[in-house]
C-alpha cells in the first residue's frame, strides 16, 4: 500500500538520479486560456516522461538478488524507457513488452537504453499473460506500469515537487489536472498533495472514448473502455483504472475531465509556441483540459507528462498553430 | 562597464521575475555526440529566450522618470520580446523596431506583450539611425540588444546559474559554448564564470558566413560579416562584434566555433527527440557545435539560447530526424 512515507522514501532513492522538473508558465498562454496556467513539465524528465521516476523507484526498491536476475515491464513506451534506464543504471537485465503499434521513437529509445524489446499485438494478445510467462521462465521481476506500490510512490514524487513549487508561486488552492492512463501518476500526486498541499486537488484528464477513469470515479466502480485503440493519445490508452490506484483516486480526486484528440493536438501546438516544450498527445491532455475545459477557476495546474512523439505526429500538431 | 558586481546586482533585480532555467542532459543525446553534453535551456525562459534577462535588467535599472517616458529597442525578435515584457511589467511605454523579415511569431508575440512594433528593411535601412530619431522625438530610452552595460549584466545571470548548476553536476572544467550574435550573452556569461567557475571557458558559436566574432577574436580586431542575411539563424545575424562585448570576450573567451545551417537544423531535431525542447536555428548553433565540432573534450556545456521559431521552419528541422 502506497502512503506518504513510501513517497518520501522514494524521493530519497530518486535524489540525484532523476530531474526536478520546472513549473512553467507563459503570459501569452494565459491569455489564450483566459486563466493562469502553470505547467509541470515532466516531458523534460530523463527518458522524456515521469515514468523515469516510477521505474527508478521500483528497481531501486528490489532486493539485490532480484535486481541481479533482472526486470520485465510492459508498456506502450514511456514506462518501458523509464524501467529500461533504471535497470541499465542498476546493472539489471531488462525485458520490455511493447505493443507492435507503439511509436517508432519509443521502441528505438527503449532498445538504445539496453533493454531487450519483445513486441505483441495490442488487439489480440494479453500483455499480462505474456509478461507473466516470460517473468517465470527467466526469474525476472515484473514491474507493472501503475498497479505497483513502488511505482505509485515514485510517480508521487511529482506531487512533492509540485507542492513546493506551487507554494513558491503563491498557489495554494487550485485543481491539478493530470493526464491519466491507469492512474499511477494521478494517485501518487494525490497522496503527496493531500499531505503537503491539501488545497490542491487532483483531477484526471483523459481522451474522449478512453475516459474509463472519469466514468469509474462518477460511477463508484471500475469500468472499462469500449475499445483498446482509436486515439492519438497512445501513452494513456489503458483498458480500466488500476486496482491499487482507483481507491486512492476515489478518496482524493475530484471529477475527471475529458478532451478530444484535436484539443490534445492544439495543446501540443500551444505548448510549442508559448512554452517551447515538446509534448506527445497523451502528455498534452491535461494541458488541453486546462486550456479548453469550461468551469475551471482562475488558476489551474496541468501536469505535462511526456514528450516522446514521432516527428510526423508532431508535424500534425504544428499544423494547428494559428 | 559591466563587472561581476553589476551582474550580481542584476540577479537581485531579476529574482522572481525571470526563470532559473534547467541544465538538461540525455543519455541518448550523449551517445549521438560521443561526449557528455549539458544543455542550459534558455528556450524555457520567459518570452522564449535569455533576452528576457537583459530586458528586465535594463528597464529595471532606469530611473523612474525615464521608465515612465518609455523605452525603445531594435531586434530581430527575441530582444524585442524581452524588452516588451519587461516594459509592460514596469508600466513603461515600449516601441520595438523589427526587421520586416523577422519570423511572424516574433512580431505577433512582441505586439501581444503590448509593444508598438515599427518594421524596417534590414538590407536598405539603418536601424540605429531610425531608433535614435524615434527615441529623440518621444523621449524614449534606447535599449541596445548587446552594447549596453545593464543588458550584458542581465545576460550574465545565465552564467551565475550555470556556475552553480555545473558544480552540482560535478563539472568544473569544460568549454561553455554560447550562441553569439553581438556577444552580449557570451560576454556576460564569461564575466560570471571568471568569478565563480574559472575552469569553465566561454567559446562563441556562430553560423557559417556570419562568424564575425570568431574571425574578430582570431584577428584581434572587430571584423564585419560580408552579408546581412542568408542564414536560417535569424536571431544572431549581427553585422559585427559589439564595442563593449568584444574586449570582454578578447580577454576571457577561447576561439570561436562555427557550424553550418544544416548542423543547426540537425541540432534542433536532436533536441526535439532527446531533450523535448523547442529551439530556433539561432538558438541551436551552440548545441550543434557541441554535437558536431571536432576536437572537443569529453564534457561540453551548450547554452540553448532561444525557441521562438515558426512552425514551418521547425517542420524543416524535424525532417532531419533519423
Amino acid at each position: 500500500m502506497t502512503d506518504i512515507a513510501s513517497i518520501t522514501a522514494a524521493a530519497q532513492r530518486l535524489s540525484g538520479h532523476v530531474r526536478q522538473t520546472p513549473l512553467l508558465h507563459a503570459p501569452l498562454l494565459d491569455r489564450v486560456a483566459g486563466r493562469r496556467v502553470l505547467v509541470k513539465a515532466e516531458c523534460l524528465q530523463l527518458t522524456g516522461s515521469f515514468k523515469a521516476r516510477g521505474g527508478w523507484s521500483a528497481v531501486s526498491a528490489l532486493d539485490p538478488q532480484a535486481r541481479a536476475r533482472g526486470v520485465i515491464a510492459y508498456s506502450s513506451g514511456n514506462h518501458a524507457q523509464g524501467v529500461a534506464l533504471a535497470a541499465a543504471r542498476h546493472g539489471s537485465p531488462c525485458v520490455i513488452l511493447m505493443p507492435s503499434d507503439a511509436p517508432a521513437v519509443k521502441v528505438a529509445n527503449t532498445r538504445a537504453y539496453g533493454a531487450e524489446v519483445v513486441l505483441y499485438d495490442r488487439e489480440t494478445e494479453n500483455r499480462d499473460a505474456i509478461g507473466a510467462t516470460l517473468a517465470e521462465a527467466r526469474g525476472l521481476t515484473l514491474i507493472r506500469p501503475y498497479d505497483d506500490p513502488q511505482v505509485i510512490a515514485g510517480q508521487g514524487t511529482v506531487g512533492l515537487e509540485l507542492a513546493a513549487q506551487a507554494n513558491v508561486a503563491g498557489v495554494t488552492d487550485a485543481p491539478v489536472l493530470v493526464c491519466c492512463g491507469g492512474g499511477g501518476l494521478a494517485s501518487g500526486i494525490a497522496l503527496a498533495l493531500k499531505a503537503y498541499a491539501p488545497g490542491l486537488t487532483v483531477h484526471t484528464a483523459e481522451p474522449a472514448g478512453f475516459d474509463d477513469m472519469a466514468r469509474s470515479l462518477a460511477a463508484g466502480t471500475r469500468l472499462k473502455n469500449p475499445a483498446a485503440t482509436g486515439s492519438v493519445c497512445d501513452a494513456i490508452l489503458t483498458p480500466t483504472p488500476g486496482e491499487l490506484t482507483f481507491p486512492i483516486l476515489q478518496r482524493l480526486a475530484g471529477p475527471g475531465l475529458v478532451v478530444t484528440d484535436d484539443q490534445a493536438l492544439q495543446a501540443m501546438a500551444l505548448a510549442f509556441t508559448h512554452l517551447r516544450i515538446v509534448l506527445e498527445p497523451g502528455g498534452a491532455v491535461a494541458l488541453a483540459a486546462a486550456l479548453f475545459a469550461p468551469d475551471l477557476p482562475d488558476t489551474v495546474i496541468a501536469v505535462a507528462t511526456g514528450g516522446n512523439v514521432d516527428p510526423a505526429t508532431f508535424a500534425t500538431a504544428l499544423s494547428r498553430c494559428a
